[in-house]
Formats: structure tokens, C-alpha cells, sequence
């Protein structure tokens, strides 16, 4: 605490992001990132423009890479906006669409980051309980609020709901902006992005950190109706004129268009969350169902945080959250066949 | 204007970035970019990251990047930290430090970003004139305040403060937080970073931009007391865990490694600069004196707005700023030699 902090800055309590430690190579199923590397033709891209215009500002709008964006979607180009990385542009949301005094509603278990977002601007919230299998109760967002968010599939429970629900929400809030945080829908789930021409108030956020293998790049991207894409931008240009850098949009623009690479390594991850789900399931772990990257699982023998302890000390990295209902479970993400293998054979001498 | 746009995003007046038109070729001096490339060590580093690796989140903190930076200087590590442009770190900075209902203090004219960043937060301002030869005039920062925060050289007028007068407004604003805007401080002024030993109410603010022909890789930096930087750590940890990619950190990481590169581009800028006054004098021009990469130029026959479209006409950007007290001046960025030649050139067929 320091006596120059702002009153603000000394009531904020950080996002805490997976740990990066050093002391020793791990397999790191802690972050969700991609086991795969980025696409040939995304490096390759990297170095050419690795050239003289640097010394350029980028485009301040990106709008190559939103055409590029745009036209994998079906969609126009004022309907796709660019941040670095998702956290940047539902950082912008929050601010563009919800207002102090009126609570934004979001399921209790979630992406830890929206309390803090609320915190930092200053706006209320409320948290609405999932059931007791995490599944979203779909009709308590049928109420008064300031807005809503919810991660689809859920962080960290890895759990989709199905566009019907999340329709059902959007036609109760024709009036305020509900966010789809759909940083792992390419695992399996079906986007929202298909509704955004019926529905107005629908802002879907993705992020090229998992199924485009590029966490290192900082890309991040929100669909949705023009009126909803330009409020962010007036927030982004009263920040910083230029968040993504020229190096940043010519690899995101390749990653966009080879769409063969991202079909087979999105389908390689699929296949192995579904061996490694089945494996643990008759070790008798719980796995709750995934259409992420990462499982959430839980074992009724051995409490979670000594699992978590267990396979840090054997060289794997997994992520424990010391928080009400979910605190007996892992969230593990999904990396090579070859680390899964060497993860199911460590919780194995653990349990 | 939109039904689902917050108050505070209704309010907004974003900044407007200097414009990059397509239309044609042209000679950029609009938005104070570097005419020289950045260095091929950079560049090399860059092409070297494009790799697999890129599937990872970078390192949170930037603690190779900050340790590079600590060292050109001569200080810690935890007195330095690392921002998406200086923008970024100045947006952090008015969150960290700066409270509603209190207010911030700075130069009537100067970066038109200010006063947005103090919308943004809703935090309270007061402009001080600056006086006829646009001098900051110290003695009027010598009041209550909640902060101050003063470019220099100043954006846009080039005109550059000693060290001892921002230590008289250091000395009398013990109590609040000053920041020290130096984007421009390489092409001939003396940084203010050796004065953060002894205040621990100075921050210093930095950019890749400009002086390291980096524009394109959003990278700018923060140094002061590390209770300051902790500040700004709170907040950007409220708000994004990763805003720099793992591109832009080896690159300017190189960057300021360079420092023959560096010195040699920052010398031929200022070259270039002394020359082009002197003659735009010569024809009458009033040219402020400059320690920035860029001239604010007047002329009493023609008017600046004519000039500029004159010189767009030619091919030719410069920016201008239809504002009170600075309507009738140019802000022209200094390019290679040759871009110089054709710009006076230029200038002598429209005067």
C-alpha cells in the first residue's frame, strides 16, 4: 500500500494468472494454451513483416485483419472489433455497456476476471449460482440487471450450454448487452456468432490464445452488431490508439485463413480430451463434461489441492482454485497425447 | 449513439490519431514516426521468436525486457515496467494515481490525450496556460492539486524544461504524483529518470516509438519508486494479464541493447532537424525551438490550416491542430534528409 495509490487502485484486488515458474522444466497443463504450435504460415508471415515499417504505427483499427475475420464468419466487417487478447476487449465492454449502479449478473463459478473488471469500473454485480451439476440456471437471468456475461463453455468447469438457452436469455434482456466469452467454443461447442443478426444486444468474445495456438501474440476478437462493435471502439480510442501491433495482425490474419491447420490440431485436441475424459473417469475421477480444451475433475479419495501438490513436485503443472464449491477440483488442460500419458500415469502412483 | 452504450461511453470524445490515408503515396511527417529503420539486431530477434513457442502466454511481467531497461539506466528492475505504448502506461498511471474530484493539473496545450484519459476515469482537471512563448509557467503548479502531469519536450510545440524546474514542482508536490512525459526526450533534452532517487513522487514515461523507429511494436515504458510501479502493476493486472506479446519483448529487449544504433538514428534526426529550422527560418518561418523529433511551425503570410491542405495536395502529411492558441501552427515530424528537401521545397511553392 502506498500513499500515492489512487483510493481505487488500493481497493483492487489483481487477476492471478496461471504460475510461470522456472525452476525447472514442466508440462504445463495450467493455461489452457494449445499444445500445437501456431501455424506454418503464421510464423512465416511473422518474419516477413519483420521488416522496415516497423518503424510505422499499425493500422489503429486493424481492419485487414477484421476483413480476414469477417469473412471466415460470414459477416461484415464493422461487425468484428480486435483487442489484445479477449481480456483487453471485455475490459472494453464492461466500460462500454455497463453502467455503475445497475448489476451485471454472472454465474458464480466463472472466469475470475469479471469481479475484477467490476471492481476496476466501478460497477456493481451480482452472482447467480450454478446448479449443483455447474450447469447455468438459465431462468435466474431472466430478471432485472445491468447486463450479463457468461463464459460458453465455462471456465473453469469446461461445460456448454446449448444456443437455445443462451437464446431464451437474450430474448428476456432485449434491452441490455449480454457477453458469450467464447474463448473455447472451437473445441466443440457451436458459436453464438450465427446470432447476431437477430439479436442486437449479443456481444461474442473469442480469442486466438487456444485453438489458433497464438497466447503469445495477444489477439483477441468481439462480434456482434455494429452499435455494440463502435461503443467499444470509442472506449479503446480514449485508451490507446493502437493495442495490436503489426506483427500481431499479419499473423492473426494467416491463423484466420488456413483454416486446414486449425481444423486438424482443434481435432487433435478434441481427440485427446476424449481418451484422457474416458481414462480418468475409470480411475474414478469425476470429469465433468468438456467442449474445452481442459477438463475439471475432481477424485473423491484424494482432495484436489494434494493432487495439485502431488504433480507440481513430479514436474506437471495443473490449476487449483481455493474457492467455495469447486475447491476439491483441477481444471487440467489438454496438452500432447505424450503429456496426457505421462499426466494419467503421475495421478495414478498419486490416488 | 446507442440505446446500449454506458453513460460514460455516450460522454466519451476519443482521441484522433494522425490519419493514414491510402489514397496515394505519401510523405508521412504527420504522426512523428522515425524515418529510420529500427535496428537489424532488432529485426533479427523478432524473425528468431517467430516459433513454436508463440502457442504460450509471454512472460507476464516482461522481466527480461524490464531488467534490459534497468540496466541502460542504472536502476532496478522493480523501478521499471513495460506497457502497450506509452499510452497504455499513462492510461494505467491516471487509474493508479489520480482521484475523482481532485484535480490534475497540466499545460493548456499539450497531448490532446489528457484530458481523455481524465473521461475515461471520470477524474476532474484543470488546464494551465501555458505563457505567450508556450513556457510552462511553473510557478502556477505550485498550488492543491491531485496530480500533474507535463510532457517533455511538449507535445506538440518540440519546446523542452529544464531538470530544475520539474524539480521546483517536484519539491512542492511531494504529497501528489507527477508524471514526467518524455516521449520525445532522446532527440537533445536530459531525462528526469535520475531524479526518481531522490523523489518518490516522479514517474517517468517513455516509448519505443519514436527514438527506437519502433512505432509499429507498441512497446513504451514506465520508471519511477517501485510503490509507483506497483500502482500501475495493480491496475494493468486488474485489466489484462498480458498486454505485451513475446515479439515485441525480444525485440525491445534488442532495442535498447542497440545502443550504437540508437545513438547514431537519434544523432542524424537531430541533424536533420537543426538544418530544416534553420532554413524554414530563413524563409520566415517562426520555428519554436525544438528538442523533439518534429518542428511547430507558423508562418504571418499564410495560414497553417492553407499550408497543410497545400502540402497534402503535394503528397505531403503534417499534422494539423485546429485548436485555440495553436491554430495557426504546423507540427511537422522530421524525416530522412531527402523527405526534409522536398518538404521545404514544398513549403517555398506555397508561401
Amino acid at each position: 500500500m502506498s500513499k500515492y495509490w489512487s483510493e481505487l487502485t488500493k481497493k483492487l484486488v489483481p487477476y492471478v494468472p496461471g504460475e510461470q515458474p522456472k525452476d525447472k522444466k514442466y508440462i504445463k497443463l495450467n493455461t489452457n494454451e494449445c499444445p500445437y504450435p501456431p501455424s506454418p504460415k503464421v510464423l512465416e508471415a511473422i518474419k516477413n513483416a519483420a521488416n522496415a515499417d516497423l518503424r510505422l504505427y499499425p493500422a489503429p483499427e486493424c481492419d485487414d485483419l477484421r476483413k480476414t475475420i469477417a469473412d471466415f464468419y460470414g459477416i461484415k466487417m464493422e461487425e468484428v472489433y480486435i483487442g489484445n487478447g479477449s481480456d483487453e476487449i471485455l475490459a472494453f465492454a464492461f466500460q462500454a455497456f455497463f453502467n455503475p449502479g445497475e448489476k451485471v449478473l454472472f454465474p458464480d463459478i466463472t472466469y475470475s476476471f469479471y469481479p475484477v473488471y467490476c471492481e476496476l469500473y466501478n460497477i456493481d454485480y451480482e452472482t447467480i449460482p450454478l446448479d449443483e451439476d455447474f450447469n447455468v440456471p438459465t431462468q435466474m437471468f431472466l430478471r432485472e440487471n445491468g447486463g450479463i456475461i457468461i463464459s460458453n463453455p465455462k471456465a473453469p468447469t469446461a461445460k456448454y450450454m446449448s444456443l437455445d438457452e443462451i437464446k431464451t436469455i437474450l430474448d428476456y434482456n432485449s434491452e441490455k448487452v449480454v457477453i458469450i466469452d467464447e474463448a473455447y467454443i472451437d473445441f466443440g461447442g457451436e458459436s453464438a456468432v450465427g446470432l447476431i443478426k437477430d439479436y442486437p444486444n449479443l456481444l461474442v468474445a473469442q480469442t486466438l490464445s487456444k485453438s489458433r495456438s497464438l497466447a503469445g501474440l495477444r489477439v483477441g476478437l468481439v462480434i456482434g452488431n455494429k452499435e455494440l462493435i463502435d461503443g467499444i471502439i470509442r472506449v479503446k480510442n480514449s485508451f490507446n490508439s493502437y493495442t495490436i501491433d503489426r506483427l500481431a495482425m499479419v499473423g492473426a490474419i494467416e491463423a484466420f485463413k488456413d483454416t486446414e491447420y486449425f481444423e486438424d490440431i482443434r481435432q487433435k485436441v478434441i481427440n485427446t480430451r476424449e481418451w484422457v475424459s474416458k481414462e480418468l473417469r475409470e480411475m474414478g475421477f469425476v470429469v465433468l463434461d468438456s467442449k474445452a480444451n481442459f477438463v475439471f475433475i475432481s477424485n473423491d479419495k484424494v482432495d484436489a489441492e494434494t493432487i495439485f501438490k502431488s504433480l507440481k513436485e513430479k514436474g506437471i503443472l495443473v490449476r487449483y482454485f481455493k474457492k467455495p464449491r469447486i475447491d476439491n477440483f483441477l481444471r487440467v488442460s489438454i496438452g500432447t497425447d505424450e503429456e496426457m500419458r505421462e499426466f494419467v500415469a503421475a495421478l495414478r502412483e498419486i490416488i
